[in-house]
């Protein structure tokens, strides 16, 4: 038999409607999908395709493990993830072992700071992957600031707001222009690593881009809290005719 | 009578396939569509929607003005350059002034060092306007290479070939991941900040990702050349369970 595929599918930030045409395709006309969500939830990726999904969908949801209990740095952490991962894995190569395709649905664009890479890094080899490439949740946040992010010959810096405060200053004080990523809990030291750089006054807060929820604010303006669907932006302002 | 809004579409890195189910209808439906385009070419974003358009169709080329007698660093040439925008933005605003709407077809999301951005801020006051975001040319070109760019906590910098050697060889110097765009004529240059900065193996060029031309080698391999449409790339190795 011939082995199934497994397409690891970037569905954009957030509005369906800035799904590819590809990935509404495959989307609209798979057997098997396959999502990530944290234990008990629907999942946001799961979301984005409600009332898209054939009748006969077989859905595979991969429940992350609960690993609050277990600090980042602990090895028993990256342990815990591992495992389910390569669990995960085996699940899915069981559908493509059996002939058929899987559509796993991403966030954004798969191969950026994506959960479905932790897969494909281990499906090589046992299943046929391809990946149709999203708009990335950062290319809906600075739509929804409605400017741009780069000009001409501005240096752009993408980090996660999980570094080190003092790596964080370092950073922004030495770009143009600025996307932070993973922000969650970690608001309060990017807030005093922007304002320890001195740029408070220029970066902004996108929470949800492209989501029903979509909220622009000003970081000075921001409450103690982001969600886990938000990016800090501060833009470039170079060479323009 | 109200007025037309502009659309800035982001049409992705090429295949038409990876243009958003939105920007797919815009185009389809557009009575007037605009695009910049080097003088006597026909201009990629035009080819990509090739057989797309409407029968009835207005098309509005924008020719960029010949600039190559004028160096980068002249005044005349920004002169130049701004006058030809002032020119587009006066073109486009009469047609939304007579309530018709025109579809702007941008390479990949239009708000990344895109053209369209010059005429975005001419436009503010004079017509709704109102942005697409797309696929990047760079997604299309991590995709291309079947590897993620970034994991866990990597730092990606974006950077244009158009910087001098110095500032490139510390940015390489300086990232996990990194992206270069922008490419043309500054091939050797890029070349030697990357073996400067120790990262000639690690180092990708992707020609014309996503299109039918794309070409996907290592830096060591490229040729003395690369086109337009050329990213280099340095995948990230961070954390992976
Ligand atoms: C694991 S990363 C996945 C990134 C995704 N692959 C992409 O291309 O955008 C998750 C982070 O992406 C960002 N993110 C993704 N989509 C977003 C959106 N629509 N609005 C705000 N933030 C988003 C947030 O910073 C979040 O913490
Ligand atoms: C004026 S910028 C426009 C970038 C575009 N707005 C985007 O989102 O990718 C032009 C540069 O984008 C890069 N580029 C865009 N699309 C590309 C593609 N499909 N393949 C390779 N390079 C591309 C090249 O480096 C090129 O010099």
């Amino acid at each position: 038999m011939t082995s199934g595929t497994i397409h690891g599918i970037g569905l954009g930030p957030g509005d369906p409607d800035l799904m590819s045409v590809r990935a509404d395709r495959l989307v609209r006309g798979a057997r098997h999908v396959a999502y990530f969500r944290k234990a008990g939830r629907i999942g946001r990726a799961r979301r984005m395709v409600d009332g898209m999904l054939r009748a006969d969908v077989v859905e595979h949801a991969m429940d992350y493990p609960v690993t609050t209990e277990i600090a980042v740095s602990d090895p028993r952490y990256n342990a815990c993830l591992s495992a389910f991962y390569a669990d995960c894995t085996a699940r899915l190569a069981a559908v493509t072992a059996g002939g058929e395709d899987v559509a796993v649905l991403c966030e954004g664009d798969p191969f950026f700071y994506g959960s479905f890479m932790h897969l494909h890094a281990r499906l090589a080899g046992r299943a046929p992957v391809r990946i149709v490439p999203g708009v990335t949740g950062m290319s809906g946040a600075w739509t929804a600031t409605d400017r741009p992010i780069t000009w001409g010959d501005d240096v752009l810096t993408i980090a996660t707001a999980t570094l080190p405060e003092e790596e964080l200053v370092r950073r922004i004080r030495d770009t143009d222009a600025l996307v932070v990523m993973k922000i969650g809990r970690h608001l309060a030291k990017l807030r005093r690593a922007v304002a320890a750089a001195g740029r408070t006054s220029a970066a902004w807060l996108v929470e949800y881009a492209a989501m029903p929820e979509q909220r622009v604010v000003r970081l000075a303006d921001a409450g103690d809290t982001a969600p886990y669907f938000a990016i800090l932006l501060i833009h470039g302002e170079g060479r323009r005719p």
